[in-house]
């Protein structure tokens, strides 16, 4: 999964059937200090997520196992909502040397 | 799902069966602020979009679950008609003090 | 799906069943104007495309489905051969002004 | 598969249910001189992994598989932890020339 | 497909199940001039590969139907050891023009 932060929202009127009733939410993808990475994609919301949160989102066939549409034409789906976390960037500086 | 602009058609005669009687949509990828990023994608068409129109695509098996055709050879379609957009840049700047 | 142009064959001797009796093409990803992007991907053939085309390639389950070998080790397939296509890189500008 | 080190964890408290119960583990990818590089992963732990780990992981349908998931919302994985490496950085240059 | 060159393996005592029995053999993506490009990918093998073969790799459920294991945490495998190409670089430039 990555972590994003919903942006905003898209409206499409003439959308696949499989889509009607979902929200679709604008998500920037970010790292972990919360800086933009990568491109804005567009995911459906399976956990009651909206504008401003830090959330995790899955794509494939996980976002519509999410949603239980496997037959469905979606492709990306926010499965979480981050409110906390525990990183330690030092870890990496530990390992270098000894493996 | 992605954003993008259909900006042309392909023409291929010869090919696979499953892609048959299907516009093939060259669309442009495109970010938030309509810059074209990425590719440029050969989609088919499961919504009745066309040249000129903003766009909401999709790929792998979501795409084929888009026209029905689970089986078929086809790994990319539009899925929605984008008519309206509310986006929050302003939202990462808040989230990345807080979080 | 992407489009390419076949540059050469791969010969694979020693190969999962499941490619045997396939050429292997080796595919040059092109972009609308038909210069060289990303990688060269090694293809097998489902509409009988060789050396020197324009083609329209698929990957991943849509690859295995166009030489109906859903359970193979294919993972990219030649689709179709371009023969005509009408773009319109105008459109990208127009649109950008009022959405 | 891909090589990585767990740098920590993340907290969801609302998340899709098919992820309730398993520890999410950010992993950042590494390449085999242990620099980070690509993204930072969230992945679901399938062998007992922790923070400090040198790990491999899949993504996709392999991830939901690691922990017999395979309906889930899961598209990452830890599915190994590594405790050892022969590599020949030199075997390229050797084929370089020859081939 | 993709091409590659095994450079090493990795030991993973503590591993997915589906994975014991199989080497892990490093990876290392390249071009048709030999070139390193991309990651090292980790892949298990299908064909009966080691390290300094140059070699054909799949990746995600291909890779699986590989090794017959389609429900495995596998997401990359070895599936043709390379003896011979034939590649026509200028055909980029003939094409340039005419199409």
């Amino acid at each position: 999964m990555k972590t994003g932060v919903i942006i905003g929202t898209i409206v499409a009127t003439r959308k696949d059937d499989s889509m009607v009733g979902h929200k679709l939410l604008a998500t920037q993808q970010v790292d972990l200090n919360m800086k933009p990475i990568g491109q804005v994609l567009i995911a459906v919301d399976a956990v009651g997520a909206g504008v401003g949160d830090y959330v995790l989102f899955s794509t494939g066939s996980a976002a519509r196992n999410s949603v239980q549409k496997p037959k469905s034409s979606i492709d990306a789906a926010i499965v979480g909502i981050i409110d906390g976390k525990d990183i330690h960037f030092d870890v990496l500086d530990e390992i270098g040397g000894d493996k």
